[in-house]
């Protein structure tokens, strides 16, 4: 069994032997260094298209990097991607209760679903952090806080509901450089949604985060906020499928694609 | 009946209700200052996830910047669109066959058909202008030369095919320059796919597109290739779907979005 400081420094092809295996069945954080990460959603074709509107009516909490044939289990144009397999954990909802945590799709797999991965934060923070700007919840080892807030979401179908945020302090300088990083990688929530003052998006206590940790805050810092992914998690719950996959929070989908790539699609061989 | 100058200088209500009524008919070049146009495609909700994901998985050739409800003919994230009526004019295809050009769709729209707004390139011609970078087709009133390559598109169902660029002469140093503008426009085919050698992306001959005009070089240019909305268009009638309704080339849908926005989506009102 290869330690945690071992699978951060694995190849993603021998990173994903380990998933593909079962042997491996947590968080991803800090793994496929360079490689995209992105959110999972298995849906059956029936609500597919809805959940393909939605996700391209909400690009910034919901940025699609792929999308699988129907009963299609491989995922090419994200690399070499079987998603019955190669997600460390997954979680399966029916009729929008959690049922089950499995490390493998083998036994659920169906004709009838789509795949859809959707981009993520590690991509911009691993920009910022390059950049010199310190991220506090990675720097005390916590969960970014998450909040829900009063960005309306533009409904498609049976999907709706409001926007979840996540929250990092900056100094105003700081603030303004993460917005302009960010908004480089549409593929991973873009630029922030709000800068300053958490009451104007409905957030009235920024010390009780509905998910995460608290975040400390020191002298001259402002809360920035970001689209998150628990957003589309958050209307799929709603939306309550007769069944919805998606991969256990934290435990992501590594992709082969570039997380500086213009587009997240390998291109096929001419 | 305002004249083309009239038409270029008014603003977007008062132009879209020309089109609305079915007044004019021509093409959109130079309307609608700031705002995005787009290419459409309309298709039976039974072709429509395949095309969708054609699209996902082709964002230059095809870069997605609306989606209708199944049915519904109002594209609210584009503003205030009826897309039965607010383009001004249309061409009908069944069974991949040319059969009619219309001016409105109100005996033609029903109940199964969903519409997808494509970005174009007059949205970073438009920035490569205001840079500096002149446009030969531009500058001599001529259309753009495009061809067809052999660079691959990721086939969805039954779209697939090959991807069509149009090219534009620069000198290297603005070749260069009109890469970097461009990559900032992914709604509108991004940066160039090749730049330089025609024979690399399957051109043996820059003096024959395949449409559009012949491009006249001057010393020291070189041919930019920029993914074309010719290649969705090619894909539809490749694809041969039993109905498809098109913007009639040139004769784009004016959105109300602007041109520079992050996201090519109308927040809600909160």
């Amino acid at each position: 069994m290869a330690t945690y400081e071992e699978l951060q420094r694995m190849p993603m092809s021998d990173l994903r032997a380990e998933f593909r295996s079962g042997r491996y069945i947590g968080h991803t954080a800090a793994m496929g260094a360079g490689l995209l990460q992105a959110n999972l959603a298995i849906l059956p074709e029936a609500d597919a298209i809805d959940f393909f509107r939605f996700c391209q009516r909400n690009p910034k909490p919901c940025p699609l990097v792929g999308v699988s044939d129907t009963g299609d289990p491989l995922m090419r144009t994200l690399g070499d991607i079987d998603i019955r397999t190669d997600v460390p954990s997954y979680n399966v909802y029916r009729d929008g209760e959690l049922t089950e945590q499995v490390p493998d799709l083998k036994d659920l797999w169906r004709d009838d679903l789509v795949a859809f991965a959707l981009g993520c934060s590690f991509t911009f923070e691993r920009a910022l952090a390059e950049a010199g700007l310190p991220l506090r919840h990675v720097e005390q080892n916590k969960i970014v806080s998450m909040y829900k807030t009063s960005i309306p979401l533009v409904p498609a179908g049976k999907f709706g509901g409001g926007t979840v945020c996540s929250m990092r302090p900056f100094s105003p300088e700081n603030a303004e450089r993460a917005a302009r990083i960010s908004r480089q990688f549409p593929q991973a929530h873009g630029a922030p949604l709000h800068i300053g003052d958490p009451a104007k998006i409905g957030v009235s206590d920024i010390d009780k985060p509905d998910w995460g940790d608290v975040t400390e805050f020191r002298s001259n810092e402002i809360p920035v906020f970001w689209a998150c992914g628990v957003t589309p998690q958050n209307a799929l719950l709603r939306a309550r499928p007769t069944l919805c996959i998606t991969h256990t929070p934290g435990s992501m989908l590594i992709t082969d694609v570039p997380e500086d790539a213009e587009v997240t699609v390998l291109a096929p061989a001419a």
